[in-house]
């Protein structure tokens, strides 16, 4: 366990949409592929969910259902039926950042313009939105919303001024809009009978594209271009196991990606400013995406397990056992393990029920802290030094009681080995993070870390450990051939900001 | 029971604003009066509800809740809390003309602009709707809705531009919003510390004022200004008793009120094209409105009594007894009573639980129709000719099975009197009447619509004569002396297009 | 409104049963007649409802489902499929007269016997409850409820000791049971295919049966017994008509009815102690029961205007116009008007949401109490002398704020006429009445009873006028010739123990 | 994952009591603690859950709280309110075994009996449910539930028959209980101020008993009993660390343990048939329990590891990895690796929202199977030989897409070891195992299980090998000195009646 599922926090967001291919009216079921998509992003935001379907003639019909709380709640499936006539859709996840939480701010947002409705779902966080708002509404155009999104449906209406006469050129709209703010946005924008995919020059935010296959061919190198059954794009490539999709390829940094029944087409690739690397968010491997979704060609499984080797190598131990923090740390564990050549044991026993509890703690429960979601499997670590891998630190609260569970049942050392570094600076691209004088690392507490938390002794991995690792920078193990995936489209740069506090892009307050 | 009722038929909305009076923050519990004052309303829409309240300070905190169904169950007391510290607000229930119910329709509709938000309630239809939407879209605004109210709120941001410097002239907009849309609207605007209450020129949705006073002095002369505890503004004069305000007066057709704590003030007043008349929607008198409402200086209970009366004088039948079709037609049937000299009974007893039953009923029901709502009160009227009295008319299919039920008990003959005219075209200015070709009084029954119904006989109050009785032309009672407010602010017009064609401004389609 | 009403007071339940005639499995549809005619008794119990229907084979198969709240809610349409396939079922409606309402209290109860299930359903209270429960509790019997039903199935399980070999006896049983416990109760058993309808030889609750026929046939003489498509039995025949079926006939005191397939049938009557009256409940007239069911061969709505003609026999008044607090006094106001020939009018007009606001008032609106539920119709009495006829008075502080409001209003005298006695007693046959102290005719106040609560005058209908009213001894109207019905089932008992303090039967405490 | 979970088998529920010690009222505010412990057990249990307080006088007030689904749904913050001034309590946590779930079915079940109520929470099956029930209905008492609870609940209190004047000896009640039906039950038994644990003479169901302490010293040496806050009792010691107790001791086979504010004392045990064993379920340690959970003596975990163990032993593998299907498998897999010396990696990834998804899937994603929950880690197995270890296989179908998914994403081999032997027969004490046709180990198939699910090959954990793995009997790792309670109430007796087919007592049909 990540303190960033303890401390609530998290990413933006998470899109998925999908176009059915061939004929229509297809027998796709286009709404229920959203659903499961969606339902496979849902660790990218548990607030509300929101599908628009759109049945793909001119002029369309659009259909919108949208909930709070799990995809599962928010979509009743009796309320899924009026939307089973839709040929192409778009949906979105929603993680609440400011803890307002209302159904007005459920994505994905669709307004009418002059030539008809757009619908507009969107991961990331517009670095320039204050700007942006403020233009928009001196245009005279009021913003019922505090979302990005809105903001983005309204700046692709506004501008140039629509005519009457022609269709708007959808492409030019949204070049201007990706001139108008440089990062972040993972954005689908569906019009009619397509969905545009767009991801920003940066490539802050993941985006990926699935080609639907018959369930038979799914694993089989035998599938043509022929026998696609529609494209799905998402936040993820781990939500195409659950739809049947095979994954296709990443959108690029500044491309805009067009998907229609014809097929995907990249339209135009807006390019950063000379000089400048992409910056896709590293935290995205650490602790964000599904361990196997895969980004730049890699699977962040195997990241994660690159972490935990890499920081054997810097922080090895003189230790019995090596164990996880269940259960996003489980990877990087393993990679020490393996690494340093010490045996892998499961410590603690996850109570998976508890986490949902509402019951206000009295005075006595709430002394057992987070200590009273976990059972501690005291044969396996009793009279033994451990060492427990974590993905990262946040504010310093939660493995503390942890340590303290541990030692009192047996463990005679434990030594935290963290996969990442410490996080020390805020992040303005759409991540969640406490302000800087909640997180540890900027604290004297840090001084003596291990002293303050309890543990035998702390070790992080270093940042250039963190990109060594993501980057493909650490030997393989002895006699183990790692699977690299030769069409990577690895970039050669990585948003490490909340680390280092150097951004991706200049900053106007 | 009117068919109105039966068919669903009904009121666009009702509009309800509160302010506190004097100093700030008040006692006055903003949130709760205007939860009070919508439940008083509940008869003009019971889709959803909505309030927005502001703590009147610069920049203001607005705080909204919106919920689906009737006031009670869209704000539960927790959820209230949240807007307790509201200084003035307000608030409006909706009345679904769609069929699609969705929270986002929900008013009132709240928008950022340069210069802060704005919040708006409304209740009609402009009949200009279609224009205004591809007037303001060609802008380069897009519309999340369909609703007047969020094209009402963008067309007061956008005209004229908004200056970064000045604070905005509200009113100068809302006088640009009046000459671009001629009816129908009563309109409330919250902006930081001021509501302004609307009226469309041709007065066609009602909107009064009422004075918030200390509950022991609500009926007696004595309050004085000074004692004002705030004020109160209502799509109906009704909603003042239950939260325990005096009646102030009504704001006139075309007229910009602005409501402060510093008391109520008229701005301007937007005439109409000369020679217009005020056109206040009649059928406020014959169905919408609560009895206890006070239009144009007249209680609505009383226009029905004369409504009856005057259908007495144009209809008068042998018969032994008269009644009503409960409850709406009540006051009307009493009037026919009065002035025919008929006895007056209660020959039908209605479950007031009937209508809320889900259950979908076989063949064997469906057979009963709308008469399984009634007991009858056969000892009143076995052996008897009834005079039947309701209020209108509109398809033709619900009176029927209650004259079969009443002939079938006993009665010997059943002479249906309409209180009201045929409704024969649609409205355009926000009532919501089936089709042309639904409408009895437009079919080829309507010729023998005594045999169509199973009447005995059928006579419907002619238009001069609802005229006469809404607009005090009938003689009174011999010996009553009917109290008529003499300060009456009637108007000499009202809009009689449903029944007549003659609709107040030309329509363009 | 009586207080009844604003004061929570209530009847203990409704029970309605069915049976489907001829050959089974029947088109009835049991379920949703079962649901319809609950929902035509919801005012006798709106806090739970539950039905049980059985196929009627032998094992039959009993599907039951219950819910909290009314019919309509705690029934939902995709619920009431699993009961389908019923051929015969029972049904209840429950009133919460402990405060604590659960599930586990509704009804109607089932039971597993060593001959298989019995279902029951009660209206009434036992008077001897507490011995009963011991009695069965010493025999080793565990009570999981402590409702009167649980323990009634109990009894009937219990006496005389089943035998292995031969089905029980249980006329015998339910003969034992009402020699166990002389009143209240009207009850419904279920056994396989047979559904026995009860009364307690007081006759203390109402119990009717009505024959269900062709729609078509309703109201004809012609439809013979050979057209039967169904049997009803009732708390009220007010739910005959929103069922199509015809009112038959009333269960007698003591009377024990089998309801089959095959047709009603008299089983026995179970006699009274020597010298003891009926005493049916006169509250059932005065105010519980729904004004279109038949008791004792007469018209509730009819027995209602009687009291309000003795009443103005007994306490005519000076005054210019006579009304009603709404809605059901209404009967006894129109009587009063025409047998001292005053003219009836409205005064006040009923808010019906209001009664359902949860929102906890401020001191400001506590104070405008009652009155925020009515609007005053002032053009009808402002300036005159009126006589208000309410249908009881229990507390007193009801109606204290609607005269206040009318007087505050313009009416220049407002004298009370109560249309029953005043209410001294507790009652133990299932009514819930407050305690003794909080009743206002035993309180100092009553000496001066208009001076506490306001008015001009107050009159109480007497006890010797209620039973005249109630038995037919007032004269008719002039002119009027009153329908009796000549199969009157009238008894020549009524109790009356709330007023006067004579019970039906001995209490033991 | 075991194909248990997926298959909705289980156990029959989970039962959970806290007394607190020392001087009442308390401040331990027993109801969370009764909360806290079901949730540690929801494993056990997700249909439904329920607790009864009492405040521990005489007369005792006993409140109830249940609700349908978890935990946290079936007892919102607000309900419990009402059960805080309980000073002991008991709860359950209820398995849906008939699918019909109806809150009447939910425990605890309390029933009034003439020396005042008892509350009774049940795990386990009574064998001869069918004669008790008759039995019991002989007497005259109607069941009104299917449960063994209720029947439990009339038993006690049906023999002897209870005397007005003294107390019943409960224990004498319980004792005639234990000889009425040997097996299967772990019962809780609340009377007004003590709680009576009880496991069957044949202590087929698990009982433990824990000590709460200051939570500062819950882990120390130091807390001696004068620092006992309270006692809990639960299915499973896995909820004593959420609640912040230790460990104390199990309830032994037949005994009848009283916890009262005075401490834990045991009352006598009630012998088995000579010469029978006990007879615990052994798929407790296979499947139900968590793993961190203590019976006899020995940690879930650990034996699951020595099943894994033991499986590499009898069934040796030529492979290149050992994995688990997460997560129920992974002590088993990880034991296999040690035991092999082959490396343990993870290959699926489980997406935990998957499981609550309602939609109703089409044919192309129903042909996904299970397989759509996983997502392959395909860096850690592609080109390699796959151990696959899980813990059971029921019906055969869960396990073949899996092994589908695990060729097709580049598996060169797929072996499935189960950690237990195939299961040929039913349970008549609680556990919901399929029929007999539907179990793969009866059916042709069986034959060739490999060829039938898909698997390179597939070897069964033998029954002598699991006995061992339970009762210790395999050696221990080289190096690794395996702690083992020395206290051990290990009893040498299992039930294996779904292995082998030998229940440990004779069944009568």
């Amino acid at each position: 366990m990540s303190e960033f599922e303890e401390s609530g926090i998290g990413e933006e967001c998470g899109v998925f949409g999908c176009v059915a291919a061939g004929e229509w009216p297809t027998q796709l079921e286009v709404a229920k592929v959203l659903t499961l998509g969606l339902v496979a992003l849902q660790h990218r935001g548990q607030e509300s969910a929101g599908i628009v379907t759109s049945n793909g003639v001119n002029p369309p019909t659009y259909n919108t259902l949208k909930g709070m709380g799990l995809v599962n709640n928010a979509f009743p499936p009796e309320n899924l039926l009026k939307l089973r006539y839709g040929n192409l859709g778009i949906g979105h996840t929603r993680y609440s950042t400011t803890g307002i939480s209302e159904l007005q701010n459920c994505q994905p947002f669709v307004v009418d313009t002059l030539h008809g409705k757009i619908a507009v779902a969107h991961n990331g966080e517009l670095v320039n939105a204050a700007a942006l708002r403020k233009k928009v509404m001196r245009h005279g155009v009021g913003l019922s919303t505090s979302s990005d999104s809105e903001l983005i449906t309204q700046l692709l209406a506004l501008t140039p001024p629509m005519e009457e006469l022609d269709a708007p050129d959808w492409v030019a709209r949204i070049k201007n809009l990706m001139h108008e703010t440089p990062t972040s946005y993972s954005l689908l924008v569906m019009y009619t009978d397509v969905i545009y995919a767009i991801r920003d020059p940066y490539g802050n935010r993941p985006l990926s594209i699935g080609r639907l296959v018959p369930i038979s061919k799914l694993h089989t190198a035998g599938a043509g271009e022929g026998e696609t059954e529609g494209w799905v794009v998402s936040s993820e490539s781990c939500s195409f196991q659950s739809i049947g999709a095979r994954y296709y390829r990443e959108v690029m940094p500044g491309e805009i990606v067009q998907i229609s029944k014809h097929g995907v087409k990249s339209l135009s690739i807006v390019p950063r400013p000379e000089g400048d690397l992409p910056a896709f968010c590293i935290f995205e491997y650490v602790y964000f995406a599904r361990p196997d979704s895969i980004f730049e060609g890699q699977m962040v499984y195997t990241v994660r397990q690159r972490c935990g080797r890499q920081l054997a190598i810097e922080a090895p131990t003189e230790a019995d056992v090596v164990s996880t923090v269940p259960e996003s740390a489980t990877p990087a564990a393993l990679g020490y393990a393996q690494q340093s050549g010490l045996p892998y044991v499961e410590v603690l026993c996850k109570n998976r029920y508890v986490g949902r509890t509402f019951i206000q703690p009295n005075t006595r429960l709430r002394q057992l802290g987070v200590a009273k979601k976990f059972g501690a499997l005291t044969d396996n670590f009793t009279g033994k030094r451990v060492v427990l891998v974590d993905d990262s630190i946040v504010r310093g609260n939660t493995i503390s009681p942890i340590i303290k569970l541990l030692k009192e049942a047996g463990a005679t050392e434990v030594h935290i080995r963290v996969a990442s570094p410490p996080i020390r600076f805020p992040c303005y691209m759409g991540i969640n993070i406490p302000t800087k004088e909640e997180l540890i690392a900027n604290r004297p507490e840090f001084e003596d870390i291990a002293g303050y938390i309890g543990a035998t002794s702390v070790r992080y991995l270093s940042v250039e450990g963190l990109l060594s690792a993501v980057q493909g920078g650490i030997p393989p193990l002895q006699g183990k051939d790692e699977r690299i995936n030769t069409k990577a489209s690895r970039s050669v740069g990585h948003c490490t900001a909340c680390l280092t506090g150097k951004y991706p892009v200049e900053l106007e307050w």
